[in-house]
């Protein structure tokens, strides 16, 4: 069978490899004659799976031995908005939020709930198709929150903000895609579904020394502390999706790492925007500086062309890349997993319009 | 290869075609030569998952067309211990707890942080080993908070509160193993790790009359009314889990639904009980009227003997009978996937000490 083009933005494209293991270990894992989701979660097998998958995460943001601790917690990143400011924003104190789409949106809700947050920018103005560069940060503010990639709009942020405030960062949509000088922040988190695996649960990275300084009382589920205490076993984690991702950050190592497959994503993405940028028939969405490597959004200059686009693409077995209803057009997700090859499909159609 | 003999507590044993179905849509799912994990959550394919999962959950339930809704939630039953008097407790409001164990007190703990929680009886002086029948319900509380099952003491409640307040109950390892009238609950949650799936998503039963009456500002995440409108996918669900409790509730449904598991749950409880009971190096743990038709809980009467069962066991390809380590001795967990042939292994090697 053919395998498809999957440009789905998330739940997305995992290594084959992984889903092939992922698959085996649902009949019998570790060759225990068990499944993996019918073993206790306090068995040494699984253990270690977590274990491995925490350590593996800092490891790969070269976040080792610095402080720093790694969670694989429920709920996805819509939680971690209201985590955030539970977890460190001290009670009547205030936050910063720079609003670069969607999921920026929702996390200024969530805070609001728990004290003032000061939007220090934003670019709702042109429907979120850049990164708003000019700001200033309060200095009465605990602090900064940021998007690093917008899955809807197609922008990524190249630069974050250098300040004294604590720095936290949504990366649900490219953690592991990109070398950045992870230390930089205090508290980052990601939903699993796009470089790190299937949907159902979130990584938390968070800097030790942060924690415990808010006042509040926060309840158990929603504390950093507690599950750190309880090595991300406070309750019974997600056990298939912590699994999962234990075996796309193996997967990720053994390729070379982040900085490996940056090279690979900038490739891919240099690829894609080319042929859009050439392409008369085709125009990128965001602003050029601030596109996104992870999510490439477009448009046909020419409406007329859209069915026999469509008709191409689908022809050519790939899925996934109708984009946002918020944005229209095109959309191609090209995350870690995603095969060169299959962006060559993609431009071997945007060529045979 | 044996299959194990599974009688873990918690994840558990899942019917074995489930394991199947699951282990090929990692690979292939419907035909789709796509991953399960890699397709959009908002695909026709997995919300006609979400929709059917939801569906059969009502219909095993009896609560279909009965004013009730359905949720696939994350966060394990330890969110809802939260989740509830955010819900349900209005602001300066009281509930009544029965306390029952450790998931109980758990729950009450969380409650405390909304409100005054009056514990109406406990069975805590005999650690935990019965059923608290003896209690009065204030005349002021808004809900009474119920643990139908207890894992680690292997107790189960027979009878609920007959009250006009609402009542809520926690049913993580109990729910559809039994026929009880679930109309009489306003509020059923439950971890779906035992009868239902893998760990990573809970079903909240909710009647829909009782939201939207605390006053309360509630968390995106934690509002029920919110996940109700969005038909459970605010966010992306725990696809993998709700789609393997899915694939579990139509094995129920096939085998008949939860009456008929309910005769067989009862003659595999009675062979195990049978054999405690008239065998003497052995003793429940559980009073007789409370004892737990999922936990079956027991110590050896003469612990010389205790390395010589303990090879028994292993030798037959028994796994997870260990006690909990604050009751001890042996717990076998029985659950609607477990076959009545793999009690027997287990009787036959209490037998043979």
């Amino acid at each position: 069978m053919m395998k498809k083009h999957n440009f789905s933005a998330g739940p997305c494209i995992l290594p084959q490899e992984v889903l092939q293991k992922a698959s085996e270990a649902i009949v019998n894992f570790n060759g225990l004659d068990l499944s993996l989701i019918e073993i206790s979660h306090r068995s040494a097998d699984f253990v270690a799976v977590m274990e491995k998958a925490k350590d593996l995460a800092l490891e790969l943001l070269d976040l080792k031995d610095k402080g720093y601790s790694a969670l694989f917690l429920q709920g996805g990143a819509s939680l971690e908005f209201l985590m955030v400011p539970y977890n460190v924003l001290p009670i009547g104190g205030k936050s910063a939020y720079i609003n670069t789409g969607t999921w920026s949106s929702k996390a200024i809700k969530e805070a609001k709930l728990l004290g003032e947050v000061v939007e220090i920018a934003s670019s709702k103005d042109s429907n979120f198709n850049y990164i708003p560069k000019d700001y200033n940060i309060p200095d009465d503010v605990t602090y900064v929150h940021c998007t690093s990639n917008n899955t809807i709009f197609g922008t990524q942020m190249k630069e974050f903000p250098i300040t004294d405030k604590l720095l936290v960062c949504d990366m649900s949509s490219d953690i592991f895609s990109r070398k950045l000088d992870f230390s930089q922040f205090d508290l980052i988190y990601a939903g699993a579904q796009k470089n790190m695996g299937p949907a159902g649960t979130t990584l938390v990275i968070v800097k030790d020394s942060i924690l415990g300084k808010t006042g509040r009382q926060i309840p158990s589920m929603l504390d950093y502390q507690i599950h750190i205490d309880k090595e991300s076993m406070y309750n019974t984690p997600a056990v298939f999706p912590v699994y999962v991702s234990m075996l796309t950050l193996e997967w990720l190592k053994n390729l070379g790492g982040v900085e490996a497959v940056e090279k690979l994503n900038d490739a891919k993405a240099n690829l894609l925007y080319n042929e859009i940028d050439s392409n008369p028939l085709f125009k990128g969405v965001a602003k050029k500086e601030d596109r996104s490597n992870m999510n490439v959004t477009f448009v046909l200059t020419d409406d007329s062309k859209k069915q026999r686009f469509d008709e191409l693409w689908k022809a050519a077995g790939i899925s996934g890349i109708n984009g946002h209803r918020s944005v229209g057009g095109y959309r191609a997700s090209i995350y870690n997993a995603m095969p060169i090859e299959s962006i060559q499909v993609l431009v071997d159609a945007m060529q045979a319009i």
